[in-house]
């Protein structure tokens, strides 16, 4: 199955006063990485948005397994493990660059494709095949 | 059940592009909204430290039902529906203030109580009967 | 001269790994407050916008004095400096609630008012009013 | 004058519901910036921890020129102006990678070394050797 990586270092932005990564921030960091999964075909926001397509999370379900710390370099490791036809179930793996066995966290998030009144539609055509190429 | 209300305004940190809430910014209302309750009886991270209890984000499941938009007021209405002896599980509901029949989110997150050395401890009494009373 | 009291508890999200509140979230917290000042005499986000009045940082002078720390309770004492046709000059003082004295921060920001265009427009006199009442 | 340059892509995390990059995240982008040029040397936060260095923002001054937008490519630019005893002064400018001329922002930033007492004291030379090599 086709998958995509993104590769994000830990900041102190990014942690809080527990010395760690911010739990919420995994979320960003997941979909920073689906976002740099469309923009590697060429599909962005601004071109979906003119013919009426957004995306929107719908679901999520998380497991945080270790705490990831400054300065660690992260792989977001995306596969898309689902497609209806209006939504997408992206699996994501949150793990160590040195150290692929050390995984911080899982997540499985539903993306719902709707139009600009929340009205579910169907998926651009655009996107199946480059997920899937 | 016992249940605590944390009131919550959205400002335009809290929204993106999308002109909606950002949507890991919920896990961070539900995070606050956790805190608050905590305070409400007298306990706060310091506290904890000290004795050396840490309490951190196992798991997550999250549903994304409305957005919501820059100036409006949320409630974070928060619940235990279980508390195992390390862990506790927490149910949160966001809606409108002002319509309570609008709810933007459900949220259930499952937090184990640990040492400093991530080992998990047993739930601290004072935890126990504060949230319980 | 008039001003405006916004009171904001610390949470985990507004930390660092540095144990202290992240410098760039002084800038939310100031934010924040102007956006609680408007709304308290009945100016928010849409009411300008449909009249095509849009309000941006222009500018910023900041000092970073004390660190406030997770839980710590501020108020944020607004004040607005001077007014120019098309700008505002808000001072913003960051202090304990507990304690006036320890101030953790100040801050001068630069408000300008443009149109949807993002060209200069003078301030609608609803603000000028409100903020000098 | 040796500067380095970072490059950051604008997610929707980093905007806000005016659809541009919300202010105070510029912040962020700089000392994203700063963090990347001290462990290009090999500096990082636990090899200065250790050694009882910190170091925190002291002040700032910043002009918003232009806002920056979704998926915008930034390449942000940071020089040391002022070496003192126990500060230094960085001049950032973020400006769009695809085409210089287009500033965004514009950023004065003094960092003060301190120990874990926050009380100042001399920049390690390694900084010193590594800012200016």
């Amino acid at each position: 199955m086709n998958e995509f990586i993104y590769v994000k270092r830990v900041y102190y932005d990014d942690t809080d006063a527990g010395g760690v990564v911010y739990h919420a921030n995994y979320l960003k960091f997941m979909a920073q990485a689906r976002s740099e999964w469309l923009l590697s075909f060429g599909c962005n926001a601004k071109t979906f948005e003119e013919q009426d397509f957004f995306f929107v999370v719908r679901s999520a379900e998380l497991d945080f397994l270790k705490p990831a710390r400054l300065y660690d370099e992260l792989e977001i490791i995306s596969r898309v493990v689902h497609f209806g036809r209006v939504s997408m179930h992206y699996e994501h793996i949150i793990r160590a660059t040195e150290n692929p066995t050390l995984i911080f966290y899982k997540g499985l998030v539903k993306i719902v494709c709707v139009n600009s009144k929340i009205k579910p539609r169907a998926l651009p055509t655009i996107i199946l095949s480059g997920l899937q190429s």
